[in-house]
Order: structure tokens, then sequence, then C-alpha cells
């Protein structure tokens, strides 16, 4: 299994990244019980991903599905090459992180105000502020630092999000020596088009910055606009198992784009991932029974694009 | 509202043919009332879709959902600038059809033989002698032809179909003076490079046919996919309104590319389609109680992405 940035044809792998774990189980009514948890993320760990959210260091109180984020994150069987991340929204999470030895925290902000107020009750530059504080806690622990940019493609609020909003946020993120970035479409408003635009040029002005893309496919755009993102030269993609979760104080917003569906095109287009879509297929096909009922991905379903039915007399109709 | 290939501004104007009173109507089980067939119709010629597939004159005992074709021919007010089109399998069927005044017949033959043997019971050779036959009978009327290459990307029996087979078929259709060619992805198994490489080599090969691409929805890949012929030139796309129909003779095959929601993409992107996308959601939205079911189209059910929702009252869980 590939696990380097490039294949042994020296071809850039892209860089998948599972959000399942955080972003899918955080918003299920029934609590997951742990041991299913790190089994679920055991078996991902095995299957090529390049990067795990395994957690969320938020409140118990308001976020109870995952109240054993410690528990989680310690027991967990670490593979090597696999980069396991929690999302952390202050510095008291921070420091129950780094607690864990999480190895890069995902930090969250929102382009807009209205969805910022609404989901994280701050502003955008209090949350730049917080960012601040929680680099300076970091600081000489070697823990990677991600920053994830809710809204960059538009809010179910205040409406458009202009590119120059977004790059201004990027260059605070980047003056903070934060060596990563996450464009968010949140509630799946994003166009191809558009994502071709910010992507490149956030690309552009930052050729050095770990640029992801996080597409919702709400409105049926998951894949497209991450087809738009690899041919500007994204190379790091979220996805969510099974396209689990979404974002739960949007309105509208379901459905994360699905990771099997997102290699399955990959794969598909012959470009490497490094993932083995067959084993995660496989863990895919145990989330139903895992969270209680069915979930969106196609490709579970419908079976690969590769897959050959016998002829005639089973097709009758 | 424009209905020539140009819009005012000098840009091309993408053309949308519709399929859903044909593909998406002929496996719907319970039989949908000839005046609610013809109503939805004379609704669609309103919003701007530059073709419609009105129905197929196929044998009412092989498919008696679409028994009434005459009638709903003869009865659909027309729209100038629509050109309604019907399916027609057999010499037979385009007797009928002329004798209704189509502007259009659909051919459909197979790119692989086990599909073609499967669907049509016969082989693309006699599929190919059959379309000869038609265009004697059609020649001196008029009417144009378009032909339908099924399995173009892929079959679910054969497996891959080489570029160089279905370049063959479209040589011999162009050879019968046909003017119009749909490459179709039947069993949604197209991949987005494999799209741009085919629909790029037949763009080149004849400049000057029409041609139009039919992408299924079946592993999340119909976007994508619209969005990679776009992007080498193809300017004709089918879709079905509400994502109704599919193959009912091909396994694992459901979910026709959702008409709104390809609009929805394209427009959103900044490019003319002709189409009014409220209007046509306003038909959409009755779909569901015309056909008894829930129907896969997503922007329905998500809004348009520049939908704006009320602020945080409404929003705190």
């Amino acid at each position: 299994m590939s696990l380097g940035m490039q294949d042994s044809s020296g071809f850039h792998r892209l860089r998948i990244h599972e959000v399942a774990p955080r972003d899918g189980l955080q918003i299920e009514p029934v609590f997951v019980p742990t041991d299913r948890k790190i089994d679920l993320i055991d078996r991902l760990s095995l299957t090529g991903l390049a990067k795990i959210e395994v957690t969320s260091f938020v409140s118990p109180t308001a976020i109870p599905s995952l109240a054993d984020a410690e528990i989680v994150m310690r027991q967990i069987r670490r593979v090597d090459g696999v980069v396991y991340a929690a999302l952390v929204p202050n510095v008291r999470g921070c420091h129950r992180a780094l607690a864990c030895g999480v190895d890069e925290l995902n930090l969250v902000m929102s382009a807009s105000e209205g969805h910022s107020r609404a989901n994280l009750r701050m502003t955008p530059r209090q949350s730049l502020l917080a960012f601040e504080d929680i680099v300076d806690v970091t600081a000489g622990t070697g823990v990677r630092i991600n920053a994830s940019i809710s809204t960059a493609f538009g809010c179910p609020f205040d409406g458009a999000v202009p590119v120059e909003t977004v790059l201004g946020l990027v260059d605070r993120i980047a003056q903070l020596g934060i060596g990563g970035v996450t464009l968010c479409d949140t509630t799946g408003v994003a166009n191809p088009r558009q994502v071709g635009v910010l992507c490149a040029a956030v690309l552009l002005r930052y050729p050095q910055l770990n640029v992801t893309v996080h597409f919702h496919d709400t409105r049926g755009l998951g894949l497209a606009n991450a087809l738009a993102a690899l041919e500007v030269g994204i190379e790091r993609f979220d996805a969510s198992l099974g396209g689990l979760g979404g974002c739960p104080f949007a309105p509208g917003a379901s459905g994360n784009v699905c990771t099997e569906d997102l290699v399955h095109m990959f794969e598909a287009m012959g470009l490497n991932t490094g993932v083995d879509l067959d084993r995660l297929l496989a863990v895919a096909g145990d989330l139903p029974a895992l969270v209680g009922h069915a979930v969106p991905g196609q490709v579970l379903r419908a079976g690969k694009a590769d897959r050959r039915h016998a002829t005639l007399a089973t097709v009758d109709r």
C-alpha cells in the first residue's frame, strides 16, 4: 500500500481525509459505543486513507455523541503514514487533544458572519484570535495545525462569500504559521466554476500551503466540485464514509461527499488515491448496522463501475 | 426566453433535452393518465427546454405505460423552438411516429453485444440495418433523426467498451446521413476522464454532428460526467425531470441525471441553458404526486444554492 505522496510510478497520490468518525458520528442521535468507534477507525486505518479525523475535543455537553474523545484517541491502533487529526474548538480542547497525542489539530471558523454566529457563537474575527491562542499553546509540540474555513463558497444566511473575503482569512491563517487550510462548502452551495476560481486563487497565492477541499452533496454537486478542484491542482479531499453526516446547524445541509464514491471516481479516472477501494467498501458496508439507518453512498448500492452481471437469463426484467 | 443556440450576449446556449415523459414514465408501474402526461409535457414546453422526448412508438404490449403514444403526440401544445422527439424501435414505429408529425425520431442501439441482446433482442449489426430501413422510410419527410448509442461507456455484461467500437458505430451512423448521435452511459459506469476522451474523439471526427450525452447517476457521477463533457465542448445534454427513470433491462441501472439539478449546476456556473429554473422546479415539484412516489432530484429538496435562510432564531437546532 502506498502511503507516501508519490506512488511507485512517480505520480502524485491524492490524499483522502476521512471525516466520518467526527463529522459523521457527531450528529448521530444514538451514541455509538466507544469500542465500535475504535473498531471503525482501526479498520479505516488499514484502507490507505491519508488522514482520519478521529474525534472532536468539544464539550461533552455540547456534543454528547463524542464525549469519549480521549478514550477513542488513546485506544485506536495508529498506522504509520496515517495522520490522526481531531477537531479542537478552543484552548481547553487543545490541551485535551495534546494530552492524547493527536498528530494534527483541526481548527474551525466560518467565512461568513451569519454562519459563524449561528454555528460557533462568535465572529470570524474572534475565531482568528482563538486560533492565535491555540497556535501559542502548541508551539514546540510538533503537532500540526489545519484551519477549516466553513461557508467558504457561500452562506445560507449571508449569501455569497466573496473570494477576497476567503483570501483575506487565508492570509491571516498563513501569517499565524498554520500549515494547512480546508475550504469547506458547508451547505453544498458551491458550483464547479466557483470551486476552480477559489481553489486556483488560494493555490496561486500560497503554493506551500496544504489546501484541502471539503464538499457537501446537498445539491448533487459534490463529485463535480471535487473534479473541478482536482483540475486546478487540489490534491487533498475531505470525505465521509457512506456520505455520513453534515452540518447540524445549517438548514438544508446534509450529505458530506461520500468517501467510497469519491475514491471510486478518482480510481476509475486512473488516479492514485492509495486507498484500497474494496477494503473501504467493506467498512462502509457495515455502517448502516453501526448507525442504525441507511447511508447515502451510491457505489455501495450499485457496485463498482467494473461490476459485471451474468447475461440474459438474469436480466429479463 | 432564449430558444436559439445563442443568447442575446452571443454566448452559446447549452441545449437541455428532457427525457422524463419517455425514459422516466416508461418504467413506472402505474399508468399515468394520458391527460396528465399531456399536461406534464405542455408545462415542460414552457420552461425553455430545447428538446422533449415525448413518448415511444413501441409495441403497447411491450411497454403498456406508453400505449397512448399517438394521443399524447397529437394533443400536446407545441411551442416554437422546442424539438418534439419520440423513440422509434423499428419501421412500424417509424410510420406511427411520422403519422403524428414528430420533429425527430430517436433510434436506439447498444454499443455492446451483451446489452444489445438483453435489451433489444438483436445484435448491434442488426440495429444498424434497422436504422437503414428507417432512414429510407423518412427520406424526404424533413423529419430529423438521432441515434442513441447505449452502453457507449461500458456494459454491465461485456465490461469495457473500447473507444474504437463507439467511433466505428458513429462512422456507420454518420454514413447513413443521421445528423445526431447520443452517447449513453446506460448503467452509470462512465468516469469523467473517459467521458472527456470519448466525447472529444467524436467531436473531433465529426464536427458537424449534433452530439448529445446521456448520463446516469447510478454511482453519483452524473453531474461530474456532464461537467467533463462540457469541458471538451459538448453542448447537448439529456436529463430527466426529478431524476425519474433509468433502463429497466440493465441490473443496477437507476437514476437518469436529474434535469433541474443539471440546469442548476450550469446556471450556477454562469452558463446559459435557456431554461427558467424556477418554472422547471415548479413542474418537478408536482412529479411525486404524478407518479406516486418520491423522486431523487436534490435541488428540489434542498432549494437552489442561492436560497437564503433566516438567521439565528430558526437555526438553533
